[in-house]
C-alpha cells in the first residue's frame, strides 16, 4: 500500500512536469507569431530586402526570449528531477511560474517593437524586470521543495541541494543586476544577458 | 482475454485524458496572444510606461482565466483518475467540455477589452456565465461516470464518490451564484471568484 | 532479433500516431483564435450584447469544425490501432491528411465570416468540399493499410477489416453527398452534417 | 550504478527529443494561421470564389513549408534514434535548430505574401536561404554526435554512420544549390525543391 502510494505520488509529479513542459514548448513556439514583414507603399525586391533588414530588433528579441525560455525549461526540469512528491505550495508556485512563462511572448514583442525607438529604455527595463519575476518564481519553487526533505528523491546528496540553492540564488541575483543595469544603460543589460547565458551553458 | 480487454480499456481512457490535457495546455498558453501594447501617436518612454499600465484589465483577465483553466485541468485529472473505462456518453460530454475549454480565450479577451469601459456589466456577465457552462459540463461528466459502477476504478470507496459529487455540486453552485452577483455588482462577482479559488486550493 | 525489429516497428508507428495526435489537438484548439468581438462606434452594454449575438455564424462554424476534427481524430486513432507497421505510402498519405487537418481553421473562418452574407453559397461549398478532401485522405490511408496484410496487427479479423472499409466508404460517400447538396441548398447541407454526426456517434 | 546512469542518460535524450517533437508539431500547425481570405469591397459568391483562387501563393507556401518541416522532423528523429546520450554541444546545436524550426512560419508567410508580386526574387532567396540555415544546423548536429563514439547507441554499424553523414551532406548541398538557383531563376528553385522531396521520400 505504502509502495503504491509512493508510485502514485511520483506519477502525479511526472504529470505536472509533463503539463509544464507543454506550456514551455508552446510558449517558445508562439514567439514566432510576432515575426513578419509588411510592405505598405511600394512592393519591390529592394523594398522587401530593406524591410527584412529593418526587422532586426524583432529577430534579436526572438533569439533572446527563445534562449531564455529554453534555459528556464532546462532549469525547471533539473528542479523536478529532484522532486519525488509535490504538495500544495509547489503546485501553486509552479502555477504562477507557468503563468509567467506562458506570457513571455508579451515582453518579447514589447522589446522587439520598441528596441529601435525612443521608448527603448522602458522596453528593456520591462523585459529584464519580467525575467526577474521568473527568477523569483524559480527561487520560491526551490524554497518550497528544499524545505521539506520528504518531497525530494531519496538518493539526493546535501551537496546537490546546496548546489541547486546556489544556482537559483545566482540566477536571481544576476537577473536583478541586469535589471539594475537596464536603468542606467539598456544595451549593457542586453550584453550582460548574453554573458550570463555562457555562464549557465558552461557551468550548469 | 478479459484481462487484455481491461488493459485496452484503460489505455483508451488514458489516451482520451492525454488528448484532453493537450487541449487544456494549449488553451491556457494561447491566452497570452491577446496581451500586447500599441502606441499610436507619440513613441516615448512615458507613453510606453503609460500604455503598459493602461493594459491592467487585460492582465487581470489573463490571470483570472489562467487560474480558472488550471483549476479546471486539476479537476479534470482528478475525475479521470477515478475512471477505468469510458463509454459513449462520457466521450460526448468530455468533447463538449473540451470545446468550451478551448474557447476560453474568447470570454477572456472580451473581459479584458471591456473591463474598463461602459460595456463592463455585459462583459462580466458573459465571462461568469461562460464558466457556469463549464461547471455544468463537469457536473454532467461526473454524472455520466458515477451512474455506472463498472466505469470507475475498482478500489474506489463510496466516500470518494460522495466527496466528488459534493465538490462538483459546490463548483456548479458557486459559479451560478457568481453569475447571479455579476448581474447586480460585477466587481463583487470577480472578488467572489478569488474567494472560491482559495476554497479550492485549500480543500481540494 | 526479429522480435526486436517488430517492437521497433511498433514504436515507430506509435511515434507517428503521437505526432498526428499533436496536430489534431493543436488544430482543434487554434480554431478558437478566430472567435472574438469588436465594437467600432459606441461602447455600451447594449452594443456588446448585440455584438456577441451577431457572432452566431462564427460560433456555429467553431462548433461544426470542433466536432468534425474530434470525429476525425477518433477515426484516425481507430485506424492506427489496427496498424502494426507503417510503410512509405502510409507515411505520405498520413502526411497529406495532417496537412489538411492542420488547415481546418482556414475553411472554418471562411464559413464563419461569410455564413450570414451574400457569399454564403460559396462559403458552404468550400467548407463541405474541404471535408470531402479529408475523407479521401482517410479512404486512401485505409486503402494503403488494408492492401498489405503484414502491416496490420496480427489478431485482426476479416470482419473488422470489412467493417472499417465499409465505414470509410460511408464517410466518403456521406461527405460527397453533403457537398452535392451544398450546391443546391447550403443550409440543408449543414443540417445533413449534424445527422451524419449522430450516425457516427451511435454506430462507431 | 553504471547501468542506472546509462538509463538516466537515455531518458534525458528521450526527453529532449520529446520537447523537440513538440516544437516541430506546433510549428507545422501554426503555419495554418497565415491562411485566410478577406473581402474588402463587394461581398458576393463571385468575389469570394475569386478571393479563394487568388490565395494560391499562400497555399503553395503552406504546402512547401509543411512538407519541409515534416521531412525535417523525420530527419531529426532518425538522428536522435542513433543517439544514446547527449552532451553540451548537442544540446546547444539542437536548441539553435529548434529556434530555426519554430520560426519557419516567418519565411513561409514572406514567401506566400510576395510570391505573385515584384518582390518575388527576394522572397524566394530568403525562403531557400532559410532552409540552408536549417541544413547547416542539421549537419552540425550530426557532426557533434558522430565525432564522439560513446554518444551513439552501441549496436550502430560504421555503414549506418557513413550513410547518415552522406545523407546530411547531400541535404546541405542540395539546399545550397537550390539557393544558388533561386538567384538566377526563382521558379526553377521551387521546382528543384519538389525533386529533392521525391529523392528523400524514395531513398530515406
Amino acid at each position: 500500500m505504502n509502495k503504491s502510494t509512493e508510485i502514485q505520488a511520483q506519477k502525479e509529479t511526472l504529470r505536472i512536469e509533463t503539463f509544464s513542459d507543454g506550456v514551455f514548448c508552446i510558449a517558445v513556439t508562439l514567439l514566432s507569431l510576432e515575426v513578419g514583414v509588411k510592405l505598405n507603399d511600394e512592393i519591390s525586391n529592394k523594398a522587401l530586402q530593406q524591410a527584412l533588414l529593418d526587422e532586426w530588433p524583432i529577430y534579436l528579441a526572438y533569439v533572446i526570449s527563445f534562449v531564455n525560455v529554453l534555459l528556464a525549461w532546462i532549469g525547471h526540469h533539473g528542479l523536478f528531477k529532484m522532486l519525488n512528491k509535490t504538495d500544495n505550495s509547489i503546485m501553486i508556485i509552479n502555477g504562477i511560474l507557468l503563468m509567467l512563462v506562458a506570457l513571455v511572448p508579451f515582453p518579447t514583442k514589447t522589446l522587439g517593437k520598441f528596441l529601435s525607438t525612443d521608448a527603448f529604455n522602458t522596453a528593456v527595463i520591462f523585459y529584464t524586470g519580467y525575467f526577474v519575476l521568473i527568477s523569483i518564481a524559480f527561487r520560491l519553487l526551490w524554497f518550497a521543495a528544499a524545505r521539506k526533505k520528504y518531497l525530494l528523491v531519496q538518493d539526493i546528496t546535501p551537496q546537490q541541494i546546496r548546489l541547486t540553492t546556489r544556482n537559483e540564488n545566482i540566477g536571481l541575483i544576476c537577473n536583478t543586476v541586469i535589471l539594475g543595469v537596464a536603468f542606467i544603460n539598456p544595451w549593457a543589460a542586453l550584453v550582460l544577458s548574453f554573458v550570463m547565458w555562457v555562464y549557465w551553458i558552461v557551468f550548469a
